[in-house]
């Protein structure tokens, strides 16, 4: 049946540029969102006199029956459905006839596909915070169940300050609910409707834009036609927010795959977690993870190759446009298989706190010396620079700093007393209380209370 | 005087990793608000009860002038100081003597940088977006001057549509719009207080974080202070936020600079925006426009490389995250020189009218004729297909669709009648009205309403 | 059958990291270099005795078969498939039993997987090599056709100088031919066997790595096993090439965009190279162009994705490193596509000879001005200056430079004479002789032979 | 005195573009380069008749002079100077007058700045090799010194296999060598001069270009003019050359990050190559390596972002091309100050053998056990699937493998015989030979010779 736009032309379309352009290939993903377009723009149609009543309802129910085998997955693709939108078009015609040719009066595939993504993006954004809510609620059942055990935290990882476990997961379940709101309000930005805009210059049909955009969820009509097909923002912005959630999950992976080694020791993996080496027999491996922290590539990647499609644009819609729909599909679904994998990765990984407690290092209580000798009443400045020459020394001599004795304390400041020796005994352990948002026991309480009411609120919606 | 950590190490720092290591050379910057955060910070501490009374005023006073020192510039940065926190500390103890000793106690520079950068980052998107909306202004000013002008618009940079000049100047306006509340929300987004984070466990001293994040201006203490040390979220998502208004200026760079050809000749710049050529002594160039078309890229490489750098990087504080700051100045100065040069290119742009309205292409034609073959019942793509041959017939006899014969019209289709004559040679307008957001008068009319009192209700923010 | 690894675990993989762990998806596309590699591995076995002649007999066979499978599309993939290698062994262990159980004897999949890649580089990047050449050939002979074809060459889009349209187009085919010799040397670079490298540490069987090296047609072993099965600078550079060779077809792309619009009118497409509308029944789309244009992103984008998963991986191999495979198929892939998709472009473009005449800006005519006052012994740079005067009184009285009246002339410079008036009346012609390598019939002729010779050189390799 | 161009103008350039349009403040880089060029320029200009023998004594001279001014630091920038080309012109003309006005005489910036900007790299990529080749000579230094210590070889950082810890240096030595060759192939691949391609269509002198190519040190002259003055390909190629050694950087800093941790503690820091803390007294920071880990950030960022901006440029000199300095003179800088704190680095780390050999983990046994079943005929698979047993036995009943009865190793295999108990008690060690390229001291130390010449060949050069 050729294309649509075939008359106007001497000769088909060479069989190497139709190829190259054909892009029903991955955008088959919108069929049911253009379906479902379809229908509403029918109804504006047929509102606005183009249609009567009787074609309405013909179309109405010959697109339920495209949009069945489209879900279906009896739709047959034809070697000259050049997308999703022409195929639906095309099956339509061939199941109802003439009332089919009326469907596209007014409107554009640049409004058409626009305003099919939008709603792609709406569906499938709302999935993904789903599984992220998830896993920050793991993440925070973790933390719970850790919220005393005391942990080396790292700066430069190297050992800085002994934190709570809990507190240092926690970290991680504030950053996943930033990406959790940025993604949400990322989609909430660009709730307008597109459909009505035409090619670009706004729908040749008296259609009501206003009643479209409420049909199908949106806050209004996009307030300006030739930047509605235009402008592929809310993709750009999706592919940051997915970008963003992925630069988090290497880092919360790269944590896991230390915490997993040997010479760390601080998680054991399930084995139902770990993979295998195919010539190594002993090896357990933590693939989870390290996909995690790979795939952060492919969605910066897909970010990157949008940016460079979009630049220097001219001015109304671009083919070049057709290519933000690849990584969009690419980084949802990316991320639609790394959370749940991630969910499970989190259910199977169990703290070694005795391990923990071993590799705490004796230098760590630099801290517990110099707040030793600022209570004294030293300037914290005097007392930072006698506590580095006892770290000092006790590395010149080999020590742990708990060996120093007393005299070589005294020896470096007079500040020093008797009891700074059971001072550094002391075994460590969370305290009880100190600043908000600090890793204490009451800090950790309390965010692990804000996160849970949080959780709850979201999984209501 | 030597680094402040040296006594805990034998030797001095090698100076090649000295140099390497070296932030004061782009992190001066941050002086002032370093300054400011540590007033606020030495209050914090006398109401906690660390320093006393006397010691608060010499310490408010002293960084008063380190404070002065650095907005006059008389501050000698001197070669140990390593960054812009331990240059003012330094400075400070120089000049107060024993409380600057005082000054760090219970803070770190991990929590310190990242109140201080996001207290650069608020006031310098502040400005950013004070440069944006006289851009926006601009756009919607020459909107409403050619909200009458008829102008090809294009899609696939082929004319598609007589559309308004001004309807399409909106289009860039409302994109740009949206990049305004884009940034806006990003910087919201990020509005809790580090401060009082320590190195990443809390503050080891008693400090009210809440009255912290209120004395600087910030809606509350951020909830974590792991989080709060290393997160650079804010820093990614400002850089985003200029990358997307970057890839907007791009776009809308390469309209004038197609409209400036000597193809095009839509818009003639006038000298005071245009350059010259060293060679070729006729060359009046757009470089104005190509800069913010190439500049583009630097902003692209700015988010790019700190999505690199926070790629898989493990929990804590890492040095890495001393490469957010050179991207985040240079993204911030690249957009604040190129929207003021951006701002003087609009008020020296002219619109060629007479030529716009001489290259309006005959083949436009072919949306009435396809109007008007619906309007007398045929359905749209039966429609469509006979002006397509039309299109072509007057392609292949080498005449304009306004030269085709009635006869040559008619045998396209018993449809046509003698009207369709007088309607091919009605000038171009355009429409008194027409669907919300289109290119109609009505339409263009209320854009201009809309956006000019959005740009007062921020003006008078 | 399970993995074969998994008797080493107490229970299966949990599902949804399997999913996400399996890669079977897209490296089905190593399977006949799997396969290949795999007979030439279990040779190397028998030559080292682990095998005997009768079980490589048996191997050989059963990979033959396998391979048959793999190519003739009978394969059937198994649920528990994690990878094409896995799926390879497993299948020939269903046909031939116990043999199969050695052939994994002292290889991993890491040095495997390594050596499959480049066999599949090596292979693809020659048929890209070999489209590239016919896309370059067809420039050549387009410029061949118009070396005497005066156009107006630009710069910073604005009419600069009166060039030969085929050294323009030349311009182009000597920046593909540098594409083409820098993807060639990026291969080239990697000319070594990484094949007997085992998991990292070199096959524990006294295989003969230069042997190994030699039947797969490589230069010789990698020189350390380490690097061999953790570097991926093979693919990256490849990625690099692609998109570099993407970089310089977005801007080919541009031009032709360019000189199809309307107001260029440069250029004709041929109808089978362009498409129409769906909505706009006189549109003819250089989709082909934009695409070109386009897909410079997602080539750009998978080189990043790359370097963002490469980065601080830390030493040996590591599963972040399965991100390779997606994006280099994607970019080859994508580059076969789009290179047909270019030559039948270029064979469907016609240049519109008179309407580029027509177009060239009686400015351009500065350039002769200029050589007239310096041939009459002026400083160039008075001579220039004298020249932008009179381009400005032209400008000024609204009259071209052809117009001005030789007293006109002559108040702007004494120098000025009579055949000044006949000079710039002069037709617009390419030069007969000039620089190397400029815009004159000489120089032209000399490029088309030097790339006719080259590519005839390559064609018969 | 005015740009040069501005007679042709009505009247100033607007300060806010006069500001984003200057160059200068970046390019003065290009001094001296400009400087040589001009002075080859101006002979090859009395060469063929432009100058006189006087003038060209006159402009060499002057160029000196201003030569002179740039390297001892009195050259004095106007604020009319846009980039270095018209400052030196200027001062020029300031020093000797007309004769100076005859330099630009069929010449453009376009081809200059090529021009000046190739030997820019050509000098500086250089350094950066020199640089490359001493850091290369202490890994292998450090790798000979370490050829026979056993160490836990990683595989997604789980021990995997023991192997020479020399063998591991130098697979980092390997690759940094591929960068070393990579990046002076980058250079040579672009050995061909610009200079002489006036504006885009050659120069209009009928100057030598092979002399000029000569003169400069280059191949020959750019074989096409449009293409000299347009690609930026030699920037790019340099762009990805750095980055690609800089993600080398980043893994290898990643592993030093790791190993000098206390989890790890392979690895000392001397104390001149490490940092402290400003408020965490006991702290020692690997801040060098996690430099180069994140400086891999900015390298990709600048080539990301010059690729953004030479995307979809139309043909012909773009101002957008100013955007290529920038990043180059930024990867650069950042490169030759990265190397040698890499260098200084290398210097101060020390290998703690004793604990690397510590925490040599009993499972790596699996391969003896392996081994030593394939030894006994049994097929590999079948003999890892018994290993594999083993291994969870081992985890099963918290043993290590060292430690498991004979008895229970006779119950995975009857072909497990007295002697397993005695292979797995022998202590670690590097074999005396294996394959080549492998872990073994043959194979090690025949790297260490190949470098160690390849290493002197190029110190000579």
């Amino acid at each position: 049946m050729g294309k649509v736009w075939q008359q106007r032309f001497a000769g088909p379309l060479d069989e190497r540029i139709h190829e190259l352009n054909r892009s029903i290939g991955f955008d088959y993903r919108l069929g049911p969102d253009d379906v479902r377009v379809s229908q509403v723009w029918a109804r504006a149609l047929e509102r606005c006199g183009v249609l009567s009543s009787d074609e309405l309802t013909a179309l109405v129910a010959g697109l339920e029956s495209v949009g069945t085998e489209l879900t279906e997955g009896s739709f047959q693709v034809q070697p000259d459905d050049e997308d999703i939108h022409m195929a639906v078009e095309r099956r339509l015609t061939e199941l109802i006839g003439d009332p089919a040719r009326k469907l596209h009066h007014g409107r554009s595939r640049n409004d058409l596909v626009a305003t099919d993504l939008k709603l792609y993006v709406r569906e499938n954004t709302a999935a993904v915070n789903g599984q992220l809510s998830q896993v920050i609620q793991s993440l925070v059942t973790l933390a719970e169940q850790h919220q005393d055990t005391p942990f080396p935290g790292h700066t430069h990882l190297q050992q800085a300050q002994v934190i709570s476990l809990g507190h240092l997961l926690l970290a991680r379940a504030w950053s996943l609910r930033g990406d959790y709101l940025h993604l949400r309000e990322a989609v909430g930005r660009h709730n307008s409707c597109p459909l009505g805009s035409g090619a670009l210059g706004g729908a040749t049909v008296p259609v009501d834009r206003a009643w479209l955009a409420k049909q199908l969820g949106f806050a209004g009509p996009a307030p300006n036609s030739v930047e509605a097909v235009t402008s592929r923002d809310f993709v750009l912005d999706i592919l940051y927010a997915l970008t963003r959630l992925g630069a988090h999950l290497s880092q919360l992976a790269e944590d896991f795959i230390l915490w997993s080694s040997q010479e760390f020791g601080f998680v054991t993996l399930d084995d139902t977690i770990a993979t295998g080496s195919s010539l190594l027999a002993h090896k357990k491996n933590p693939d989870v993870f390290e996909l995690l922290r790979g795939k952060c590539g492919r969605l910066a990647g897909n970010l990157t190759g949008l940016l460079v499609t979009l630049k220097g644009l001219p001015g109304g819609y671009n083919k070049d446009l057709q290519e933000d729909k690849e990584p969009l599909f690419d980084s949802i679904e990316t991320m639609t298989s790394l959370l749940p994998g991630l969910q499970a990765a989190l259910e199977g990984v169990s703290f070694n706190t005795g391990v923990i407690a071993e590799k705490l290092h004796p230098a760590l209580l630099s801290e517990r010396i110099v707040a030793y000798l600022t209570d004294k009443g030293l300037p914290f400045r005097e007392a930072y620079g006698i506590c580095g020459q006892a770290v000092k020394l006790a590395e010149d001599t080999g020590l742990p700093l708990t060996n120093l004795s007393l005299t070589r304390w005294q020896e470096l400041s007079s500040a020093f007393e008797e009891d700074v020796i059971d001072l550094l005994a002391q075994p460590w352990s969370v305290p009880a209380s100190g600043v908000a948002g600090g890793s204490n026991r009451a800090a950790v309480k309390a965010q692990v209370k804000e996160l849970s009411e949080w959780l709850e609120s979201v999984a209501t919606v």
